[in-house]
C-alpha cells in the first residue's frame, strides 16, 4: 500500500530547473515516463495530447505553461504582457469542455496585472502553490462529504478518473473500517479507467474490478452495483454536468435500476455556465477510435467519432458532492 | 463493393478434405488466418476461444465438429454412437447462452439414430448442408422484414455482429435506393463491431461509424440515431433476450431516448425456455478484459469480469424481427 502517483498532483507535473516536467499518463501504468516542456507551447501539446488529463489538473498544468512563457519573455529582456496574453490564448483553446482552465488562467492575467511592480514569473509561481494547496484542500473536503454516503458494506462503480477526491473518499472509508468494492469502466478509448483509476485504488488496498463500458447495465441489474460516482469537468448553474462521455449513459442506467448517481463536484458549478447545453462538447480526433494503442481495429474506408465528453442534464443527478457539502438535486 | 466475407457462413468455415477449415475471426479484418481442425476437440477449442462467433454459426461449425468425430470414428472402424454422444456433449458444453448449439446438435443426434443403415458421416454432412441453406434462407428473410422498417433516410446503431441478417437489411435497404447509415459499437472486448460490423458493412457501401461503447447515449441525445438493431443469442418465450453484453444497456437508452429497439431474432424464440431467468450466462476468462490483444492496460492486482451476454427484458424491446414476420412486443 503507498500513496497513489496521482493523489497529488505536485508529485507527477512539477518544475526542474526552468523546464517542466509531466509524467505521461498514456503511458501510465505500465511505464513512469517524463514528458519535458520547454516552453508553453510544449505544454499547450501535451494536454491536447493527453499527457495530462482531468480538468483541475490540466488547468494548473497550463497555469505552468503561462509561467515557462513569463521566464522566457523575462530572460529575452522584453515587456511581457502581450506575450502572456498570447500564450494564455494558446493554452485556453487546447480543451474547450473543463471551466478550470480559463478561470484559472484569466484570474492568473488578472493577478500578473494587479502585481505590476513584481517579476510575472515570481507571481505565477507564487498563485500556482496556492492554486496547489487550494486543490488538495477541495479534494480532501470533496473526499471526506462523499465518504459519508458509503455504507459499511457497500460496491461503487466509477468512470474514468474521477480525480484525487475519488482516493481520498476511499482512504477515508477504509480508515473508518468501511468495506468499500470498486468497478470501473475501463474507459475507451484512453482507459483512463483501467490505467488510472483502477491502478490508483489498488495502491490504495481496494478491491477493484475492471470491466468494459458495455458491461454497467448487467452489473447494475445483478445488484451487484449500489452507487455510481463520477467526477464532472463543468457543472452549469442549471445542474447540468459536462464529463467524460459514457457518463451520461451511466447516468441514465442509475435511473433505471433505481441507484443513487453521485458527481465529485470539487469547487461546484461554474458560475459563468447558465446551462448544460452552453458548455462546448471536445470533439477529439477520430482516430484515437479506429485504433487501440496504435493498433488498427477495423477495415478501411470506416470513419469514427469521437466526442470526448457528453452532458448529464439535473434530473439524473442524485446530489453533487462538493468541497463545501452535498447538494441534493433531486428526491 | 463486394459480398461481405460474413454474408454466407459457408465461404469462412468449409471442409477441405477431411479436415475443417475456420476463417479465424479474431484476426479480422486486418489478415485472412485459417485455422484447421482435425477433430471434434480440435472445433470445440476454436468455439471456446472465439474463432468463430454468433449464435448461428456456432452451432453449424460444432454441427461440423459433430461430422469430424463421425469420421474419425468411422476411419477406426468402431461403433460410433457413444464417441458421437461425448463429442456433441463436449461441443455443447463450449458456450452455454445460445440456443441454437444444443438444438441443432439434438436433432442432428436424433437424425442419425433415425437413419441406422446409413452412413453417419454422409447423414451429418446432408444435414448440415440443409441448415446451411436454412440459415442463408432465414438470413435473407430475416433482412427483408427488417429492411421495412427502415426510413428513406435513417441512421441505425448495432452492436457486436448482428449476423448476416442485418447486412441482407442493408443490402437491400440500398436497393430499394433508401439511405441508411449504421452506426456500430466496437464491442470490447472483442472488437466484433469494430472488426466485423464495421468493415462488413464497408464490403455493402454503407456509411459506417464506429464509436466506443461508452459513446451510444450522447449520439442519442444530439438525435443522431434513430433506431438500434441488435441480434439474439436466444429469446426465451417470455420475450427476454440474451445477446451481446452491452445490448441491456442499448434497450435501456433507447427507451430513454424514445427509440424502437428493434432485434433480430432469425429463427425466432427458444420453444425450450421459458423464461430470461433461465438462460445460462456465461462469464468469459477476465484476463480478456485485462489486456487487449494481449498487450496488458491495468497494474497489477485488478481483477476483471466478463460476463460475455446480458438479459434484456421485454418490456424494452419494440419488436422482434423473424425470417416468418415481425412480432411487436411494446406499443
Amino acid at each position: 500500500m503507498s500513496d497513489p502517483l496521482l493523489l497529488d498532483l505536485a508529485s507527477n507535473v512539477y518544475l526542474e530547473g526552468d523546464r517542466l516536467v509531466l509524467v505521461d499518463r498514456r503511458r501510465l501504468p505500465g511505464e513512469i515516463v517524463p514528458v519535458f516542456c520547454e516552453n508553453a507551447e510544449d505544454v499547450a501539446r501535451a494536454i491536447e495530447n493527453m499527457v495530462v488529463q482531468g480538468a483541475g489538473d490540466i488547468a494548473i498544468t497550463a497555469g505552468y505553461g503561462l509561467y515557462l512563457a513569463a521566464l522566457r519573455a523575462a530572460g529575452s529582456g522584453q515587456r511581457s504582457a502581450g506575450d502572456l496574453r498570447e500564450a494564455a490564448r494558446r493554452l485556453k483553446a487546447t480543451r474547450p469542455t473543463g471551466y478550470h482552465l480559463a478561470a484559472l488562467l484569466d484570474r492568473l492575467l488578472d493577478r500578473i496585472d494587479q502585481e505590476k511592480e513584481q517579476d510575472p514569473p515570481a507571481v505565477i509561481l507564487r498563485f500556482l502553490e496556492r492554486a496547489l494547496e487550494r486543490q488538495r484542500e477541495v479534494s480532501r473536503d470533496t473526499g471526506r462529504f462523499g465518504e459519508t454516503l458509503l455504507d459499511r458494506d457497500d460496491t461503487i462503480l466509477t468512470h474514468c478518473f474521477a480525480g484525487s477526491g475519488l482516493l481520498y473518499m476511499l482512504r477515508f472509508a477504509g480508515e473508518k473500517g468501511k468495506r468499500v468494492r470498486l468497478y470501473c469502466t475501463e474507459t475507451r478509448p484512453y482507459l483512463q479507467g483501467a490505467r488510472l483509476t483502477a491502478w490508483s485504488a489498488r495502491c490504495l488496498g481496494v478491491e477493484t474490478t475492471l470491466i468494459t463500458d458495455n458491461m454497467a447495465a448487467f452489473f447494475m441489474s445483478r445488484g451487484e452495483i449500489r452507487k455510481v460516482f463520477t467526477a464532472a469537468d463543468r457543472i452549469a448553474m442549471d445542474g447540468a454536468v459536462a464529463n467524460k462521455v459514457g457518463t451520461l449513459q451511466l447516468a441514465i442506467l442509475a435511473d433505471y435500476f433505481g441507484l443513487p448517481f453521485y458527481v465529485l463536484g470539487y469547487g461546484g458549478p461554474d458560475s459563468r455556465t447558465e446551462r448544460g447545453e452552453d458548455i462546448p462538447i471536445e470533439e477529439r480526433d477520430p482516430a484515437e477510435v479506429l485504433s487501440f494503442q496504435g493498433i488498427p481495429i477495423t477495415g478501411p474506408r470506416v470513419r469514427a467519432r469521437y466526442p470526448a465528453f457528453d452532458i448529464t442534464p439535473p434530473e439524473l443527478v442524485t446530489a453533487v458532492v462538493t468541497a463545501s457539502g452535498i447538494r441534493y438535486r433531486k428526491k
